[in-house]
């Protein structure tokens, strides 16, 4: 279970590896949003993202047999380059198995950080083969990206900072992809301040969770069409799932004009690169998604990982939906 | 003259209207410039750069009667919308004088700020003919960008900042357009720390500083071709050169394309927004112009207004050069 004494020791585990990352605030963000709302910037994070945090607590909880063995993860987003960089900190070994499309950039990143990279046929393998392949080869331990306690109870040291410094918020947002971050985040949210009411945000195009919660199961949608590449998960996990019903005050969902929007109000006036995914939140609060109008909002840039054609096709002017 | 008590009095006169900005590191910024780099993250300033100090404290030090009458600038860059704002801040009147083809997100930026902007032809009129015209409507103050002591004095506060919290620094790198920010960060760097090295930084195409320092006396070129528009005054200021000439340790010069590097680098690996001006002296320490290699330099990230489109130009993959 995922309980917030699963997230102290998570702490514990992994502070001298990760970056207790800053909360920033814009008087120009506040008047657009009206109201005040507080940046924790896991897009400082060490290789981008939040997903350092749970790939370290998982990675540091091996026992030796298993570090010796090494480890393995499928991902060809941040996942992939927190497993990389987390087992090169700790001295493991570790896999990534990506599909053989994957960016050119998110490859060469993941091998910058010490990784093998190995590739299957998205259309022709699949991905519990190659799984056992790599496993045949000396028993390497699987990190998931969400679907696991210690994953998810390392994701959740980031709400666990931002509630020990900002006091008082009434709402929590976060982006949702397969649910990890939030559910580490609003067990976190809720232990330091119970009246906090936890959001989920995620694409128009991609609303599993959305759709999961209204039905009470687990729904799963088609491949889905959107720039929020972190948020693509068909389904949410089988684990975090509960813990959506139990702790979100709602799912919201944007569509991809607002993410970009959000994107370029938080490089222009902000002056920080937030990719697509980490923009979610932000996306909701600057549109209006958030009812009730809260007046203290922590929101959680989870990510900024773009590359540079990506980032110029964004902001180009043609994209100006305005 | 520009003395480490007048900084220390425009620090009092102004801490309550701008941001004390943070300082950032970067493992991956550190391990390609062989050195610990500590940027000071001025292009978190309020309107977006370190120009907020020192318009900020011109205007926080006038008399209620000149206070009455309002203030005027010439400028089309950070200087005007630091003039604005402080204006704004401060309940006094402020007209910008800005060429005809001025940037139109520049004028809004401006205007969204409260100032009254005029135009002028920078063929046809001359800037003397349009300042006695504005003074002309009820003696108006002029605010310079950089050749006046408390403009330089607000400036060297980022650098005060900066040495209070990073201590034995070896080197301090700042660019150099009119030399505001150089007089004002040198002084207060090397009243804190004597043995600290000061750099300045100009664009190769823009190098009137490092001419003017070779010669003992003040250059003027020609107007220069660099995408640093904030490196664009034709030669350094008359009470800013001496200051050049007593405090640096040298002036460093970089190419467009070293600058555009070094912009990449910042955004996209250390996720912040910094305009072409701002990165001057990120781009000397990555390019080894500093000799010697100091072992702890601090660096000032001056700025971060860009527009979208010169963005999404500068980081599109056909301008990269390497």
């Amino acid at each position: 279970m995922l309980t917030i004494d699963l997230i102290h020791e998570a702490r514990e585990r992994i502070y001298r590896y990760v970056h207790r990352t800053p909360v920033l605030t814009s008087r120009a963000f506040d008047e657009r949003a009206r109201c005040s709302v507080f940046f924790k910037c896991e897009n400082f994070q060490r290789a981008g993202a939040f997903k350092m945090r749970g790939a370290t607590n998982r990675i540091r909880a091996l026992t030796e047999e298993e570090r010796a063995r090494g480890v393995v993860a499928f991902s060809s987003g941040n996942h992939a380059q927190a497993v990389a960089l987390a087992s090169r900190d700790a001295g493991v070994r570790a896999t990534i198995a990506m599909p053989s499309d994957a960016p050119r950039a998110k490859v060469e990143a993941t091998r910058g950080y010490g990784a093998e990279v190995v590739f299957y046929d998205r259309l022709k393998d699949d991905r519990e083969a190659v799984a056992r392949e790599i496993a045949g080869r000396g028993g390497a331990t699987l990190v998931p990206p969400y679907d696991d306690y210690l994953v998810m109870a390392g994701q959740g040291t980031c709400a666990m900072e931002l509630f020990e410094e900002v006091t008082d918020l009434d709402a929590l947002v976060v982006p949702f992809g397969g649910g990890g971050l939030f559910a580490g985040a609003s067990v976190a949210a809720k232990a330091l301040n119970p009246r906090v009411q936890c959001f989920a945000v995620e694409p128009a195009a991609a609303d599993d969770a959305r759709q999961s919660l209204a039905k009470g199961e687990r729904v799963k949608i088609a491949p889905p069409e959107t720039i929020a590449d972190g948020a693509r998960p068909q389904s949410p996990g089988e684990l975090t799932f509960p813990i959506l019903q139990k702790n979100a005050a709602g799912v919201l969902t944007v569509s991809d004009e607002e993410i970009v929007e959000a994107m370029k109000f938080l490089l222009l006036r902000l002056k920080i690169l937030v990719e697509p995914t980490g923009a979610l939140p932000a996306a909701a609060v600057l549109s209006g998604k958030l009812a009730k109008n809260p007046r203290r909002v922590g929101v959680v840039l989870s990510g900024g990982n773009v590359d540079a054609d990506t980032l110029a096709r964004l902001i180009a002017p043609a994209n100006d939906k305005r």
